[in-house]
């Protein structure tokens, strides 16, 4: 009851299945929850892009601009290319929803399994990254972020249980604040520094190339700045969450997303370049920027409060997804059915409280990095990327509806794009921590088919296809016994009505021959007519002579049911319990996995002593 | 089954019953086991006296040997107090059961409550001075002190789960080699500084005196060194483990004790003294006398081996005395029955892993130093010896058997000189942690009281004088499903056995109600003719619109029973059973503590799939 309690204050009232539909998300709230993931992922892909170019010394920076030209023209391809997906999948068309659908069962789990992992890896860089805005603004604050971060994750999860719309609602305010305010801090920036308003740059020491400007140099920084295409694919995956008309709500959200992420990913990446940015040390390039742009005033501080806002509320895309995902997987029997519960709140509890736990745990293991995270993220987004479009273009080409030779070549297009980024991030991030994801992705793959077959064979063993009925059992009823009081009188009493009394035994293990005269005198009198069988326990054991009556018993043939009830009683307090009824759970647990037995506890309330 | 197995090979095959007997110890043997936790003492005693000592600067420490006579003088009253103690109880007179036969109810759970600590110091002390001992030889080990404590709790803890006998054995062979070993240092020790054989002292720098050489400081150098005491009261906890005659036996025991401690104590003591050892560093006085007199060959390290095995094996004292005065306060009713249980072999396991616990939990806390552990240590030793020889002079002023007045005089000056040593200790030991043991002995004895009035509350609510045989009650047996397979027929058939066919019912939660038809179809077919009831789920919720229906039945009256059946089915591996069961889990755990209601899992076996 008290546990009951503190649910209810924390995750709120529970909802009726009517109040479903009314969580669907409007078109503006929408934007906001979804393109939370991709538009925060510019808080960092810029940095990333630098930290490799200038291994190549501060010269090489100067590369950004192309660079990020090419992240842009990959933005756009896929969000043109998604833009058909969400039209063609009202429903949902997340990437395993369209494999499955066109290409097949292996390929569609592949790209699940991509799926959940990036998820996971969303919330983890996300709140990473967040944590890192707010540790640059504030750098005392920096020997505390795995703290704040875990912190953070446990916030968030806590809102997601409490459902849809409130935490769309909570999300809706600080990504407009975010884009707001990078985009003034953009425009500022270029006037600012087209009339020379801003002060001298501060001196910031340029290090030392340690490598050539190379193509492999130039395909690690793409590869690396490829983390701005992150979360793109949040909306396909969640268009059952939108009000209708669904797809082509959908499409719209998806026009605004790229065009607002691509305008603020080149206006960060051009202010980086135009002041001399230079990445690492404590604080992020944003907040660099930023301080460039506004000294030290509130309108830095609003950038950086924002920039840790979308972040940390970027992690929400996945607590629309990943419970999504897995239950959609739940329901075709390739994860455990505990995901495919909506809890109280109409979310699906079991999926947040997983992926808050990964989470934490990636974000604990990696030191609340966000550089170190980033290797192992963009792999699994690029897998699902190309095999959803992939899917795409296998569909046009099945069902040759209007205008499928122009779908095609978007679609195919994007999958050929994207496959040869996938390429290019598995060969130069391996050894910086992708070789983790390519090995946990088929893995999981594993795991989901035999769980698959477990469920199948499950469902074939008790298909009442061919069943001939139940075959007839002998019922025994046993009530174990330690001595002879009230509640033994009322177990005694149940057991009598359960089957004839010719198979009804009492049983007392006897672990000290001085008690058992006494205990048969008292069985005589208060037993209500049922015999009493005493076993000796050499070992003491009070179990073991009690298990061997039973197999002794079942040993006459496969239609031997026992039933054993056990006497107990309940203590006024709950706390009490840990005075009793010790024994009962042991035998319980020994029972627990024993075919043709059944175990019956008869509670009896104490009542107080008059 | 594999657990059972793991249990096996670390326990030992369970012993009968009629083994018991058995392992009762001889003379020889008993010495060493209890002689072991009061011998080990001199271990430390004499370094705690001169680190009082030392703060009044070297020239103070001289005064180690009139404090060190006194303490001798105080161990001889005592151990001829307790030798009348044991003759009087040979069934074992522990402080408690003397106490309690003699004061009362309320000084006997104040023993009860201060040995139980003692037991747990006895460990965490005896282990962490074991390993000083070790670091003291071997220095490279001190960052690793912690580690290797709880390492050899864990093992004395096995040892002994193995049983009485055994850990006998194994610790007689120690505890003479430790007694020949100091006894040699000491003698070769004084032989050889008399003949001037040993070589100069080493420089050692004798630290400015901080405090002047007062009463308080004599006191409190006193009062550190009554840690030699410890441990003396273990044999007549433990007399009933000894061959008859007990008592005798046990009073020849507490005889040898005390010529053999003193001896030790009062040589360990000169020798520091006339080597003008200082205490401190991380070498213990021991180690620093045997290296003086043995240098750094063969028989140093064999000092050092005896030391470090004694104390390490003075614990199995405590292993001996806490699960055997537990199980006495648990047949009185005073702490969980838990206790009173003996396991497989003959011991009391559930009290050794919770001495275990509590011993590794203070030497982690503590940092598994020996000097900080000391100040908690002597307190609770002191009560006992009080309390005990307290109650010793009622016995006699009450039975008045031959020669009662000089044993009144025998106990009472113990007595009267504990209780003052206790008084010391108190004050002089307080704010050194001393505090704790004051604090937390009170709480126990209020536990023990508590728990004391639920048994016996329970005991009257369940006692069946004046019962008049338990009301008839009305039976509904309920079948709680979720679809309608062959685990569900079984228990469908096996729920139709248990009571009029009229009073059972099938019980559907609708949660979705596009599939209800289709079940209600199939149980039409296959429901053996029992009604079914639909609840309709307007929150998803499946176990709030039964409980409600449970409620709603058992409104009508008290008398109202309830048993709810739930169909199960065993997967053929265990692990399976994450991915099932999970709702009869939480059916099973919301009616845990209901009244009148009896849960039934009805298992069915999945067979392999043809």
């Amino acid at each position: 009851m008290r546990l009951a309690l503190v649910k209810r204050l924390l995750v709120g009232a529970p909802m009726p299945l009517a109040q479903a539909r009314h969580e669907r998300l409007g078109k503006a709230v929408a934007l906001a929850v979804f393109a939370s993931d991709p538009l925060s992922s510019v808080a960092y892909a810029t940095e990333e892009i630098l930290l490799v170019l200038i291994l190549a010394g501060s010269v090489a920076l100067s590369y950004s601009l192309p660079v990020a030209l090419g992240i842009a023209a990959l933005l756009a391809i896929v969000v043109t290319s998604y833009r058909q997906t969400v039209a063609a999948y009202p429903q949902g068309g997340g990437a395993y929803l369209v494999a499955k659908d066109n290409i097949g069962v292996f390929p569609a789990l592949t790209a699940a399994a991509a799926l959940l992992v990036d998820y996971v890896l969303t919330v983890a860089v996300s709140v990473a990254a967040g944590i890192a805005a707010l540790t640059s603004a504030v750098p005392a604050l920096l020997p505390y972020r795995v703290v704040l971060a875990v912190l953070s994750v446990a916030g968030i999860a806590l809102g997601n249980l409490r459902g849809v719309r409130e935490s769309g609602r909570m999300f809706a305010a600080p990504t407009y604040f975010f884009v707001a305010s990078i985009l003034g801090m953009v425009g500022y920036g270029l006037v600012a520094a087209l009339f020379g308003w801003l002060p001298a740059a501060p001196y910031e020491p340029h290090p030392p190339g340690l490598e050539g400007i190379g193509l492999f140099l130039i395909l690690r920084a793409y590869a690396a700045g490829c983390t701005a295409l992150t979360g793109v694919e949040a909306v396909s995956n969640g268009v059952q969450a939108l009000k209708p008309p669904e797809g082509r709500n959908a499409q719209a959200i998806m026009t605004w997303l790229g065009v607002i992420s691509i305008t603020m990913f080149l206006g960060i990446t051009y202010l980086a370049y135009d002041f001399g940015i230079v990445p690492g040390g404590h604080e992020t390039v944003v907040s660099k920027i930023a301080r460039r742009v506004f000294g030290s005033g509130a309108p830095y501080y609003a950038v950086q409060t924002a920039t840790m806002l979308i972040l940390l509320l970027a992690a929400n895309t996945s607590y629309a997804g990943f419970p999504l995902l897995s239950s959609i997987l739940s329901r075709d029997r390739f994860v455990p059915r505990q995901f495919a519960n909506q809890g109280d709140r109409l979310v699906f509890s079991n999926g947040i409280l997983i992926l808050s736990g990964f989470a934490i745990l990636l974000i604990v293991g990696f030191g609340g990095d966000t550089h170190a995270l980033l290797p192992l993220y963009a792999i699994g987004v690029f897998i699902s990327f190309t095999l959803s479009q992939g899917g795409m273009v296998r569909r046009w080409l099945r069902l040759r509806e209007k205008g499928w030779r122009w779908r095609v070549w978007v679609n195919g297009v994007g999958a050929v794009v994207t496959g040869i980024v996938l390429l290019t991030l598995t060969v130069t991030k391996f050894t910086e921590g992708a070789w983790i994801v390519v090995l946990v992705i088929p893995l999981l793959v594993a795991a989901f088919l035999l769980m698959h077959r477990h469920y199948e064979d499950v469902a074939a063993a008790l298909s009442l296809e061919g069943f001939e009925g139940p075959p007839p059992f002998q019922h025994t009823v046993l009530v174990l016994i330690g001595d002879v009081h009230r509640g033994v009188v009322r177990a005694v009493q149940y057991a009598k009505t359960l089957a004839p009394t010719a198979t009804v035994r009492g049983v007392f293990v006897e672990t000290d021959p001085a008690h058992t005269a006494r205990l048969e005198e008292k069985w005589s009198k208060w037993g209500l007519g049922v015999p009493l069988v005493v076993l000796t326990s050499p070992y003491r054991s009070l179990l073991r002579p009690f298990l061997d009556y039973l197999d002794q018993i079942q040993a006459r043939g496969d239609d031997q049911m026992v039933t054993v009830v056990l006497p107990e009683f309940l203590p006024r307090h709950w706390w009490q319990h840990v005075l009793h009824n010790q024994t009962a759970l042991l035998i319980k647990g020994a029972l627990l996995f024993r075919k043709n037995t059944v175990v019956a506890d008869v509670p009896y309330l104490l009542k107080r002593h008059p």
